[in-house]
């Protein structure tokens, strides 16, 4: 079924939600889902509505002009998504093929809804993974002297490829911030620790040191101050004193793979909003 | 802040929103939290909306008048509840002190919402934590013989009482028709298995013998159908071959104190509704 | 590093572990690791060690003559392994491949000390997964009619590829008993619950019915009762409401995935012993 | 049942384990638990027996002159506790009780295994719960000025009721260093994070500004290095954009008694040893 998916956050207001419940049933919308914030100690508000588009009698060229009226009398931040445009995902990879292949094989099985167009890697290691599923590979091995050559080769490809969504599956380059600014809260990483834990390089190594009885991974919207972005999922696991560093490595890709599917998932059903950098999630 | 909360189940229809939120706003509502659920499959529609009654020009009185004319014409099942009226809660024990103590130090810290009038139990022992806490302490020795007197007094008890809720904390006697139908819907039990495993008495043995390795507590409203009525909180946690049925035993009064209290709290906060024997929470 | 791994379950007796330990130390074994467990109800003994190879003076020909006296004395059952020797496996898997993908994914990552030697399937839509990861697809359909024949064919080719472990990866046919006999606690199974619960066809679908608040998979050694095998391993993920029996059973994938991935890595480690229908894990 | 403990650490060296065993062995121990852990990469070898104490003929008086030949002889750390010595425990607390009341119903329950002799307190809030529980209540306002001569009467009576361990729930005094250098290894903390993110104070406010998705606890023994000793046992729950500062203090409190419970019992129980800042739980 196609959906239409309205997305607002605007101060808190009386009246806010009987103006937006009787605007999409007087154009015929069959609400499917509703979900809505209060942050009532920063007074604001935050809705997530996804209605059937059958039977809704407001197109696309139409729906911005009638809505705007709306949108401007309570100071709305807004945008309208539709099921029916799959995003365009790139996905950035580096020797450690698991989340990738978690997030390929969850796509080929329906639960990512989007066209994965391309696998950028510095590595070449995932070349016949991605001939399997049939995805354009682009293999740029990065130095330091070429970084920022290889960074304009790559913003060029994504512009051409009207890319939508950077997902950095273990990427282990970091971002000039020319590059995360083309792509504002559009590029999802996956950080290996329980954010704020452990930033930075080796966070299994730093978790080893410390004996920590838990391990975790943090997927995030990409900032440019370095694992300090909007944190989208978190998910943690057991370990003991037996866990020597290669074992947290080895069970972390599965809280890796788990923290950065849902991210990337709950991004392509328009289900995250933004305040104060951090997340609101509508799952 | 008082606050009112409206909760409403009905076929889906169009326009059901906006005309809820319209009717609110118009008596001045400032909605606070707001969630609904759309059953698609079934073609129902479930609400919880709560707002501040700090402005709200519709005194209790009249609003059920004013809203009916919408309630029928959605064909709407609801209710209005004040968060100001603090619900009576009876808790039923038995020897088992531990959701018992829980109960009354969540109560003590505020986290349940609620007025704790009495503690019924057919054994003697939690007496004096009920004089701690300085709550009535009923002690009903229940036996074959005696069991349908004891419940008319404790029936005559609950009424004089107007006891709202019934917490089965651990009580390990089996409630007869006509008590349960003295209290639909508000009667809580937790029965100490992740159900429906293990459904009957001696569960954690059961869960040894069979050597599973998670175990779990449910809480539920009580049915005349044993341990088959709607579930309302779920949980687990981990146990291994080194776990003896003793241990288990133990182990296990952490998961029933959690999904005993979390239920309770829920059904004081009105976050509850129902349909097909299968509860919708609002949490 | 090679490694020895010795297995013995017995009646506990004073002295075992002084004699076990003093028998590994006389042939110069360097322990890594020593699990052992005391069920003191029943009065059983169980034990994993696994030593360093280098430096141990008794060769495979000759461990079981020296250490049989031993044995003997304290009524063992007991294996040695050798880390050198990977099991050969043959993976069965049907219209699903979820399971299957994470196998093989594990595998390359070097997260399983096995062989693939075989895929099984009663579809052939695996078949280009297999040739990616080159490994024999079998395909054979099956219906009432052949099915006898078919676990021929099946039984002749384990056989023939001298295979070790059958996993059943969401395989959708029940092996008969004469198929169970040939590969007895060698058949790892998962199921789509937690068991006891739900046992039977479509668990997914009963556990909507039933409106459970945490959803399971099991994964257990096969016998002729099913879904009554020893449970090896089992994990839930939070469910509510909003998840309708489609996303039950996405979700469940995951748990699925974690449940038979675990086992099969416990198995082909050899850190799984049993009695009374139950395992005992040494993780 | 009457039990003796061995703890061991010591450089890993072959016929460790034979030795030890076969020590128990001729003083006719008859081992309830025996679990051991090496750290291949720092070569050391950790190790926690019990065992029955009927038919042991070694008596306690002797056991130090057996024992210590072998000890020597293979560097050991060692120690041997008797399970009919119960630990005298001190709790402090300060205004929240919630970690207070968790153990002590705890302790009447049976989990754990100590004598609560005293309950400290800079506030006087506490009082009726101890007198309910019998335990005798230290009040002793701190400030800037007496901070000094409090830990002097404090030091004084933990001497004169022999305490063994000292629990710190809650309680929101930092103590000197000439307070943690008389307990060292024997005062157990719980830290509302997940150490080592949100160290300091008020850490459910910095958790709340970061976003993060699940908030924690952790118990860990106290050095001078505030929030830096090892680490004991962590916990975490999930949390959404819904809960605000008061929600995480309030659902944080679970997490809190989890993770400080659980390390007082791991304590009381002989089950930890230490390398290198970090612990060795044998649970």
């Amino acid at each position: 079924m196609e959906t239409g998916i309205l997305l607002i956050d605007c101060p808190d207001r009386r009246g806010l939600v009987a103006s937006i419940a009787q605007f999409l049933y007087q154009h015929g919308a069959n609400i499917l889902h509703a979900d809505q914030h209060q942050d009532n100690e920063v007074g604001m508000f935050f809705m997530r509505i996804e209605w059937s588009l059958d039977g809704f009698h407001l197109d696309r060229a139409s729906f911005s002009g009638e809505f705007e009226p709306i949108a401007r009398s309570f100071q709305m931040n807004w945008r309208v998504e539709y099921s029916a445009d799959r995003p365009r995902v790139a996905i950035f990879a580096s020797l450690y093929q698991h989340c990738l292949i978690d997030l390929l094989h969850r796509h080929q099985a329906g639960e990512l809804p989007c066209e994965i167009s391309l696998i950028v890697s510095n590595h070449n290691n995932c070349q016949p993974l991605a001939q399997f599923y049939k995805i354009s590979y682009l293999y740029f091995p990065v130095n330091a002297s070429n970084k920022a050559e290889v960074e304009d080769r790559e913003l060029g490809l994504l512009a051409e490829n009207r890319i939508d969504l950077v997902v950095l599956a273990r990427y282990m380059q970091v971002l000039s911030p020319r590059f995360v600014a083309e792509y504002p809260r559009r590029i999802i990483n996956v950080h290996h620790s329980f954010l704020p834990a452990f930033t930075g390089a080796r966070p299994y190594h730093a978790a080893f040191e410390r004996g920590v009885k838990l391990i975790g991974a943090t997927s995030h919207y990409v900032t440019n101050d370095l694992d300090e972005g909007p944190i989208i999922e978190q998910d943690v696991l057991r370990v003991s004193h037996r866990d020597q560093v290669t074992d947290l490595i080895q069970k972390g890709r599965d809280v890796e793979r788990a923290a950065l599917s849902r991210a990337v998932r709950w991004h392509l059903e328009h289900r995250i909003l933004f305040y104060a950098n951090k997340t609101v999630i509508f799952d």
